[in-house]
């Protein structure tokens, strides 16, 4: 309890072995770059419009906007370290490199007609924090097949589809990958990077705003009323 | 089961017996008049918002709309109840009749600066829907000290205090005091006939709506951003 | 508002139409049947559990309780009613009977090793209930291809597999189907029912138990701790 | 992102500063605490619940561990911090010292018949926890007026009322308000802390266990039923 970090625990609790110091400071980086991407992002929006009707008790507010969390918000990482794990493994029962299973996925996704996760954006055309993101796995020694894999599959998809540069989940789940995670930990571990914005959101929310300050406009577009 | 309605086994739960014919008409029509009051309430709009970004489970959209329910949102009519249920069992204990203890409620309320729940609306000048169940009440042989006191109650701070006439809140407040439930109830039938609307609402945002599709605009007005 | 049940309106908010007498009826009956089936359930136990560390506001047990209900929990109806929805669908493409189609979707279970949906049961040989609703169906009019469907699955499957008696959720499957509901609607009913339970679990909870009074035995079977 | 820490985040979202070296390493203490007290506690065993029913999505039942948060349960850290701010600050005002703040509390408490917050335990009689933070505190420099406050509450209350040693959210609380949090934050920081625990049980609950595992007994009580 003394010298141990709080990262240090998170990964103790999900891995069953403490980070290196190489490991800590990567896992540091993706929990902050998971924290909070603004009040506008479903799950903040969710907490603070919980929060503006139902101020009886903390934990709902922040409980909600958890509840946003899916597929489609905050499910990136985890959909793409699946395909990794996947690929990965199904490469070396075959005697293929990375670089092979990655060629292979993207043929399989072409074919399928299948988006492929962890690639393009509907802002950015190249996100700077995954360059940020690699030079320090590098450096920490953490990098293995994982980031080899994303960035044969960005090359491969660039080529045979169209420019699909890596996006930041894409990023995260390669070094999550190459530190041991299984899969659903990218959305465990994204959840718990972003309630620590959560709770901060809502706290903002308590502090600053009033009860059922959040209207809705919202248009009737169903069949004519009748007249009664 | 082949003869009773649902409306019959949510009274048989929360009262332990089955209701009058007269008490089943009324409280059909306060759980109707609960079930959706439009897509921009705070419950319905936090549903969609956490279906926009998870549509893993038809049951986390639900919850987190139910999650927006609390003193501000949902929460008058056991409020109502409880000044009800306080007052009348006060006035008792003094030998004081229902008229009485609502003169002494807003003499309070005066003295301690504090809003009497149950009166007001933002929009409605007068709630068509309170006479509408009132008149039920009083066919169907319901009505007791609770509708009484609620209406003393809007005559005595119309006198004293300003024109405050009862909202649906109050109504239903007094109605359910008068079938003997007791204040915590006013918020869980909220709940229960809000769910209805909640999962309409959850479903139509499947079937109509993209993954998404809700965007906030938020307005950063924090202390400058530093240059780096 | 005034004639209206609150059943009705379940049905006119999740099908834009409101019942027939004898649709009333039955979905009266369905909704009883999944109000409450003890506290033992997931999703009453969750509530309880949930009550017995937060009391600060009363939705959160009634949302911590219906975060219980998935595909294992209350999920068994709107499973089977996507099988009878997509079986009577590519039946009728290939201008099959429904008698046709249930021996399909029999012999492609065997040939997938699946196990059917609405079939079988952990206690029950055969559960009474079944018989009951789809005599009301009969009686009222409703019964159509949903209920011709399920009761030839259970006659095919107790021919080719074991004998497989038909449970209350494929009974109910069966009769939503027949009344029109999307295969969703399962789910989103089973909640609607359950809420009225989950109520009034929490308000017993709250009325007759201390906080704090669930504990859990749990016994640690991981690594042997060091002495330090 | 590429020196911070997690834990340097969740301070700067909350107050709007990084921490001090020293206060790092006690909000890494604290958090750490916080993340879990085994699976039998509320939050812990209302996910691995949730987990049981509903396997849909992993937010589900991590959100519903978080709904057991509330007064009874995770609640007492902040409830003392409010103990500790209204005492201080009311102090303040006329010119009184920490101690006599203390003192001042006790008396109030024995007076109105309330529990003092951040006081006693149910197994403990003197948590050794405590004297670790304190003197953590101390070493780096964070102890102020909420830890005097704290030792004193303790030492009045063990003679006037009976022994009464600080527990753990007593020492955390004294130990946040030093470093500037308001009441509040101890709820927040709790549910922080608790999330990567209740992350890790729901994980291992989705690998380890089957669905529906966990069953209830609950004995019936109520009046006796009728024979029909």
């Amino acid at each position: 309890m003394k010298s141990a970090t709080f990262t240090d625990v998170i990964m103790l609790l999900h891995l069953g072995r403490l980070p290196s110091p190489g490991e800590r400071r990567l896992l540091d980086a993706l929990l902050i770059g998971m924290a909070d991407h603004g009040s506008g992002a479903p799950s903040c929006a969710t907490a603070r419009l919980a929060a503006s009707g139902n101020r009886s008790s903390i934990s709902s507010a922040v409980a909600a906007g958890i509840l946003a969390i899916g597929d489609d918000h905050g499910g990136a990482g985890s959909n793409t370290m699946a395909l990794i794990e996947a690929s990965l493994a199904a490469a070396k029962a075959d005697g293929l490199t990375p670089h092979q299973a990655a060629a292979r996925a993207v043929d399989d996704a072409i074919r399928n007609k299948r988006r492929l996760p962890g690639l393009g954006h509907r802002v950015h055309t190249t996100d700077p924090r995954v360059k940020v993101l690699f030079d320090m796995a590098r450096a920490e020694g953490v990098a293995g097949h994982g980031i080899t894999f994303m960035e044969a599959l960005a090359a491969e998809a660039g080529q045979k589809i169209k420019p699909l540069p890596m996006n930041i989940d894409g990023a995260l789940a390669a070094i999550l990958h190459d530190m041991g995670f299984a899969p659903p930990a990218g959305r465990f571990l994204f959840i718990v990077g972003r309630v620590a914005g959560l709770t901060a959101e809502v706290a903002e929310e308590y502090v600053r705003e009033k009860p059922m300050r959040i209207k809705f406009n919202v248009e009737y577009d169903g069949p004519p009323l009748s007249s009664e």
